[in-house]
């Protein structure tokens, strides 16, 4: 494999600092014809990197190989409450383990949380299913509503947008402004459509983003008075102790939904997940659900039939092994050193390859698992397409956006978490060379 | 606590041995008042036990403690397809635990199974969850017809009833005859009504009947010709490997349902579900569905959308730990010698208490974790009750009905696994008086 990196620049005489609208239609394919012969020797050195989903890095999960030695053969298996874990029963978890979710959450009560299995999105997709087929609370299945629509703001998590997508939700794209949704169009559907039933939210650090909701769209959310009476709030807290940095002054915190949805006379409005899939292992943490006491009791019922209980097991492992919230915060700064550097050098190279060219901009969030990366508009497949030609797999293009379909063609997801630095180092230079390769063929299609 | 036991009976004179129908109405009512002050001595002994559900005990629980010091710290995490058993990703499971899962259900080959999370009853909803919102391979979304039936042996297993009637689907009792469901009624509604789209089956004993389906009605099974393309015989072989005794001509074996159906040209017409759950632990062992590569391929849409994957650490954990059906097999062997006293002492208990009474029939099972007994008609509600009060809780008396419907209210379930040998003996002695009281107001009631 040939090593590439920005010291081979010169070999290939780029002008990369000179903004391409005030370059002449020469310079542009004297600098085109530069690039490409540089991305198609790339192409040959047989890059092979997927970096479409955010992962964790096999050393982020060494992190807590611990884990595996936290319940050892003689230990005590009880929970608590006195129950043996090991056995049926405890729907919603042990006590413990709901504690621990809460906290992680930034302070539920336990009586307002459920520990459960491995995957957030799973009890993500069973509230959705759950509604569907049976609906919320006693009312209307959402089956046998002529419409149901769901308020997705854009870009967003791919993995949400399936879930209504797979059950026929009609999704209506709200846009991110720096501090949160536009809570304007929000409470606009939200208070005059009895159709709308739910929005997708990543509050802290969202993907692919990393856009941090101000305390005051958590209260604009919190005060929305829904013309339904089963509309739901998805508040994915997916991020919530996933900071990058150590100095608080950069760690993101928000108010608590759950609190400020009872403040506000709504406490059935809301469902929060979260999950320790990237604070202990991607595949087999613990989820939780964090909602009012009167919604527990209407998924408890839905559990009565679904399952005979969560695996109680890895819960008593995880409390054992993280001990309460200082041990995960603990762990988050071990994850952070590992991230931070990824990120920081994704965004350098960034910098370096194409700023002031005016043909990309892109975020630098303080937490979370993405760098959201903006091409000029109808360029964002192309990139993504000659990357994966030469060797590297981002995640589609358009996959931010419901259905697929990226209104401008112009996002696209960056995950720096699995690939080792000299492996992104190599991918962030190709990832460059594609977005200047792709904006040329742009303006000189413009040029006619 | 007062103990009882066999012994006291000449203390309270009874009469057990003489037929109650051949007894005249001074003798019934002599006996009753002596059987009734037993009862109010007993009532007030404080016996409290659970014996509802079929959860293993703390021994057989025990038995698989070393299951925890299996993936210590530095293990190799890497499935035998190399894929890091702790992040993302692998829907179908990993290699080796399909294999093992396969293995248990009779040697199924690991392309036709996928090992999933702690719960097959959660697989089982989740079929019929997706079947109801989705459709089974492209046919029409259950919701979206008029009537969907499902054929339910009974006596049968209170939680797939359950899941049934939670979806709206109407269940229509089978009888169960000596060698499996009464296959003449299956194969008239099976084939000539396309409203029935499922069958419940605990083939190989039974819930609770511990009945095991002959070579000859499983092939009548795969041999079915259903009405309806989207039939599906739900086969939970919970107790696949369940056996009570060591003796290899004591040990049930079926045919493998799915090469049956493969054979008999009906690949797709079943799912077969099973776990670890009485093998390891209860509540987080694993569990696994068997069926046709088209079905698996089905069912892998659907999970790509509903989740990011089952737990893998926790089915490397088990392979580990079993390395292979031996393996299995041989703590199926601990688990029996654990067991077995116990189905026998509640075997011998009604023997010696209800024999020649003819008020009263049980099953002595071979494998599985139940004991079916049948009271006169019109008494089960009466004896669970009575049970109840004096501090043994019982299986609903309907349980093993769909809708809890007993319809000659006189099926009992009992579960041995759970009590220790000596609670069992008070709570067999507490059941054999209640049976007897009931029978005697009955027989009494008749006298007018």
């Amino acid at each position: 494999m040939i090593y590439f990196d920005i010291e081979h620049k010169k070999d290939y005489n780029l002008l990369t600092m000179k903004k391409y609208k005030e370059m002449t239609k020469e310079e542009l394919k004297k600098e085109y014809d530069s690039l490409n012969r540089r991305y198609r020797d790339v192409c040959k050195s047989g890059i092979h990197l997927d970096m479409s989903r955010g992962k964790p890095s096999i050393e982020q999960l060494d992190l807590s190989r611990g884990l595996l030695d936290t319940l050892y053969a003689d230990a005590d298996l009880n929970a608590e409450d006195g129950m043996d874990v090991r056995n049926y029963g405890g729907l919603l978890g042990i006590p413990e383990a709901r504690r621990l979710m809460g906290d992680i959450m930034g302070g539920v009560p336990v009586e307002k949380v459920i520990a459960c299995g491995n995957a957030s999105l799973n009890i993500m997709y069973d509230c959705v299913s759950r509604a569907y087929s049976h609906g919320i609370m006693g009312n209307t299945p959402w089956h046998e509503l002529k419409e149901v629509k769901f308020l997705c703001p854009v870009p967003g998590y791919d993995r949400h947008f399936k879930i209504t997508e797979y059950f026929g939700i009609e999704m209506i794209n709200i846009p991110m402004l720096e501090d949160g949704p536009d809570m304007d169009k929000v409470r606009e559907y939200v208070e005059k459509d009895p159709d709308v039933k739910g929005i997708w939210c990543v509050p802290k650090y969202s993907n692919p983003e990393g856009t941090v909701y101000s305390d005051d769209v958590v209260r604009q959310f919190a005060a929305l008075e829904p013309a339904a009476p089963d509309f739901r709030i998805f508040w994915d807290n997916a991020y919530c102790v996933h900071h990058l940095y150590e100095d608080s002054a950069l760690q993101a915190e928000i108010p608590d939904i759950i609190a400020e949805c009872e403040k506000a006379g709504h406490p059935d409005m809301v469902y929060e997940f979260c999950s320790t899939s990237k604070i202990s292992f991607a595949g087999s943490g613990l989820a939780a659900i964090a909602t009012s006491v009167a919604n527990i009791e209407d998924i408890r019922k839905g559990f009565s039939v679904q399952t005979i209980g969560y695996d109680k097991v890895n819960q008593l492992r995880h409390v054992h092994y993280f001990k309460d919230i200082e041990g995960v915060k603990k762990k988050m700064m071990e994850h952070a050193s590992i991230l931070r550097p990824k990120f920081e050098s994704v965004e350098n190279a960034l910098e370096e390859g194409l700023a002031g060219l005016d043909i990309g901009t892109w975020t630098k969030p303080k937490g979370g698992y993405f760098i959201s990366f903006y091409s000029m508009d109808g360029c964002a497949k192309e990139i993504v397409r000659k990357c994966a030609v030469a060797g590297v797999k981002l995640t589609g293009a358009g996959a931010t956006y419901p259905y697929g379909k990226d209104p401008r063609d112009r996002n696209i997801r960056i995950a720096p978490s699995f690939p080792t630095t000299d492996e992104l180092k190599q991918a962030t230079e190709l990832f460059v060379l594609c977005v200047k390769l792709v904006s040329l063929e742009k303006t000189l299609e413009s040029l006619g």
